[in-house]
């Protein structure tokens, strides 16, 4: 029995390793945790929510700000502008797909949507609001979001907790399926040009499905190095190395340059590249990547060709209703 | 023959003054001049255009980032935060139904919703872009929006004068009929309450329709002088006179303290009032404005008779769809 029973986990483990190594589609919907989920009412609340700039102190910035859901996902910046016109170190992660991510920002110091989006709202130089009781304080005094939340989680049921599931709850459904990748992979030969499907299999010949691998090419593995191979070239153009990463978080020394596995889903859209946005185009962000990672000089075809491939991962963006926000009739937080 | 005519003429003349002075409802569309008829496809591109941040300096500033379609039509500060967080010395008026405005800006400087579009872009505290010149050249390079200007003007139609008229023509369209005053005034007595009935009269005996009446309560006359009756304690307090108005961009004395007169639509949603956005309720702004444009004292009666009729002045928000702003796919412009 016990032998039988490890045959079918080595049997499943192998399938479950054959099936990671394949070209995957990106699925039409996310996981959602069990205690958060996804219903049509926090969706509905958490998309108000994101796109709600008096969740910041000045009422300029809201999660859409930095992560546009008009756009990539994000605000094609090195760094993010917060309120007052302040910048921080790094480049903002695009929101498409997010819900696929094992682990949420640069360095991955999130477990989930729900952790990740409580944090830039009181973040001094992003959203700049002093703490979720202030936010908390004002949510209550708008009568609709007394609704809205009542709708998503009943009756008094305004707070931290509720607000970021509701948000984790609306960014599970920004997922961009049925790129030209997907309709490939999924039979229609002709969805992706023979210079894309040669850069297609460049990509995995020289090693970048090691790490960008799965539906969202974004494991396996939550973290990795980055940069591996020191170039003095890149270094001194790039400074890479500024930021060190989960160390920041974690202050251990083996925990220096790791970061979070980034998506390559529509990454043709989210330049400029890195976790400090300092590679300014796509095609120069395969070179360096290529470099340091892989230790690999590509030739201007093969970046060509790589490039080509990623610009047939850019899904299909989901239909959207804009958000009515409520309204504080005759008074204002500013 | 002559005679006749001239009677004609003067009935109508009467006739249209009567209507004049009568509670109008908001039209569910608007005019358009002549040489901009109103397209759907200039609507979708001036959607797009409206809603981009790339059409500022830092590419963190949109039209809509002061002139929220998500809330009431701006962005409830005291002043607008443009590109690095800086700030001038006006309020941003609202973008729902300007298109009844006689003249745009607080100093009424443009004549058209065109002529409008065209300021904040290149205004160096507001989106900060150099010159038009860069706006176009950006706008040239991003292939969606070459197909969209095509699409609404016809080949190779990428320009200011293009993008303004789309601009324009989107604004057009954000209209909020249906208001419980609309309502009231066609017919259905349930649609005010009493007390917004009171106040709905108090306005008119009190005299606030001699500036604010017609459809959107922003005429007749283009202009007015605010304040007429000097306060002391209104002075001291909100400063109202630093500001010169019409003044400032004409230089002529007579000039001086001359406004255009803003809608009331909506007025409810748009806190802080006034145009330095010195006063944070309506409540303060209409006792304000009884004391400095009629000499009136109101009791809070009055006062909360009046708010609560303006409160019936919010309208219904037409249902919108969120654009897709194209790419420039592998590169950015911050």
């Amino acid at each position: 029995m016990f032998k039988i029973r490890t045959l079918v986990t080595a049997l499943a483990l192998l399938s479950s390793i054959s099936i990671a190594s394949a070209w995957e589609t990106l699925p039409t919907s996310a996981p959602a945790p069990a205690d958060n989920p996804t219903t049509a009412e926090k969706v509905v609340l958490g998309q108000m929510l994101y796109h709600d700039p008096r969740l910041s102190s000045t009422g300029t910035v809201s999660c859409a700000s930095c992560h546009n859901t008009m756009l990539g996902g994000e605000d094609n910046r090195p760094n993010s502008m917060g309120v007052n016109g302040q910048t921080g170190g790094r480049s903002a992660p695009t929101v498409w797909n997010a819900a696929f991510n094992d682990v949420q920002f640069w360095d991955g110091r999130a477990p989930t949507l729900e952790a990740q989006a409580a944090g830039p709202v009181t973040n001094a130089i992003e959203m700049g609001m002093k703490s979720w009781d202030d936010v908390v304080a004002r949510l209550k005094s708008i009568e609709g979001y007394q609704v809205a939340f009542e709708q998503a989680f009943g009756k008094d049921s305004i707070s931290k907790d509720n607000a970021t599931k509701a948000i984790a709850a609306y960014e599970r459904t920004l997922i961009t399926p049925n790129s030209p990748y997907d309709q490939y992979v999924s039979g229609d030969k002709s969805a992706l040009t023979a210079q894309q499907v040669r850069g297609m299999n460049k990509a995995q010949e020289l090693g970048c499905t090691g790490c960008h691998s799965g539906p969202a090419f974004n494991g396996p593995g939550m973290f990795h190095a980055f940069p591996i191979h020191s170039n003095p070239v890149y270094a001194a153009k790039y400074h890479f190395k500024n930021d060190k990463g989960l160390a920041e978080v974690t202050k251990k020394s083996e925990d220096e340059h790791l970061w979070k596995v980034p998506t390559l889903r529509n990454i043709a859209l989210t330049a400029p590249y890195f976790h400090n946005g300092a590679v300014k185009t796509l095609d120069e962000a395969v070179l360096v990547m290529a470099k340091t990672q892989l230790d690999k000089d590509l030739s201007q075809d093969d970046v060509a060709d790589i490039v080509a491939f990623l610009n047939g991962l850019t899904g299909e963006f989901p239909k959207q209703k804009m958000p009515v926000l409520p309204a504080t009739p005759g008074k204002t937080f500013n």
